[in-house]
């Protein structure tokens, strides 16, 4: 290989890009909304006519990597220079401190936020992809219907609220941690963080699956400190702004789905818990 | 507080200290390895009369964390000076690079490893739990038993292939990316990671569940990389004295459990694969 300009040229190729499915937002959708907070371009696979054919070329069982990199099993993926990698928290950790949405990438605090970032996917992504794929996520919903209803109730009713009081209380104890800030609505620290983009996104996405759950939760006042972490993220200038635009795909059959026989209230009666 | 020689010893004391349920090996388990392979010395709770008072501390709706640290949702937890950091992910990628498991923790390499890390904990630990839990986490296994059936024959039939192909094909990527070491047998670059002991402790316990499955997998030949990589894993002197050791606790009511009822064959007819 030359080391003339143009390999120097590709070497010196910092642009980030983002290889996902187009037309639903998924487990691309916390990635894009770091680079709209923070103002940073890059380029979206899934806004371009090759993104199924820029998938399937990650994801073929032929693809053996490159010199640098092992292939990835699924979207979303990240390439950056030399650097290619996948599963949307581990992108995300590498991008918050470059993008300013995290503390620097050696330092303690990156992982408070990444044990916090790993536990809003389980409970309020990959459980709640599960209500409609309980069985196995190689079958149609279509063929997996009862056990999803019986997920989606038991969802809404022990594991949902276990997830929100979670949260809840991080952002009470963040507010006690910092007297000085106890007004910003934050999960962790003084200022928003890429979690708090992250739960929000998640909440938004629970939202659309489980609307009458959510809704009532909201009415009647519970887990105040969550809402009102929602309501500011959503509140951002930037986020605002991207919500309102075309960029921003509406949910259709990704991770979060509506089916209207699945968006179900809890229970009266306590299913019995156990661990 | 005082800041004499009292303060100064609590600051300086570096010990690891990891909580965990005892009795199981579950999430804690990958951990301990890490330690067991660094030749590291750490207190792992689950092995003390107060390990079950620990858990439910950390756990309690009333913990609100500490100066510097939000509570956790569940264990693993572990602590490490001032920091307290739960997410069995986030702890090994934590730990890897401070016991010569890992690169240092800015490098583009640790983000390389963590892809695989969450690939193998979704592939070969959280479905694989959800196989004898695919209703609810908070329900008896016995009151889910026909759902829990179906969704471990199709995790078999069609979940199962799909990973230990993925991992013999980033094994394979690897030699091919390093020709002078291709006779090691491991995930990705020239020596063992903690990568390598999370695919090994992952196997082992699919192995326990899925123990027809795999066994018909290895004596048909197939995968052969991966099931090279979990040997060289078990034959480490010292990952093969813990593993002769009191301290491996069997698998009882954990993660990955054996029902005789669920370890099945897969289907001969694949059932039709969607995403």
């Amino acid at each position: 290989m030359s080391d003339g300009p143009a390999a120097k040229r590709l070497k010196a190729d910092d642009a980030y890009k983002l290889t996902y499915w187009p037309g639903l937002p998924g487990r691309g959708e916390p990635i894009r909304l770091l680079f709209e907070e923070a103002g940073v371009d890059f380029e979206d696979g899934a806004q371009t006519a090759e993104a199924v054919p820029q998938v399937l070329a990650q994801i073929d069982t032929a693809n053996l990597g490159d010199e640098h990199n092992a292939p990835p099993l699924a979207p979303p993926v990240l390439q950056h220079g030399d650097l290619l990698i996948s599963q949307t928290p581990n992108i995300l950790m590498y991008l918050a401190p470059k993008l300013g949405l995290g503390p620097p990438a050696s330092s303690d605090d990156l992982y408070r936020l990444n044990a916090l970032v790993l536990t809003v996917f389980d409970g309020l992504c990959n459980e709640i992809h599960d209500c409609h794929h309980p069985i196995c996520t190689s079958l149609y919903y279509e063929d997996q219907k009862p056990e999803a209803l019986r997920r989606s109730i038991s969802f809404v009713t022990s594991r949902l609220p276990k997830y929100l009081e979670y949260f809840d209380r991080v952002i009470r104890a963040n507010k006690q941690r910092d007297v000085a800030n106890a007004d910003q609505p934050w999960l962790f620290g003084p200022s928003l963080t890429y979690a708090d983009l992250v739960l929000f996104q998640c909440l938004d996405g629970t939202q659309h699956q489980f609307t009458k759950a959510m809704t009532a939760l909201q009415d009647a006042g519970q887990y105040e400190q969550v809402f009102a972490l929602y309501a500011a993220v959503k509140a951002r200038p930037r986020i605002a702004a991207y919500l309102a635009s075309e960029r921003r795909v509406p949910y259709g059959l990704g991770v979060y789905r509506h089916y209207d026989e699945l968006d179900v209230l809890p229970e009266k009666k306590k299913e019995e818990k156990k661990d």
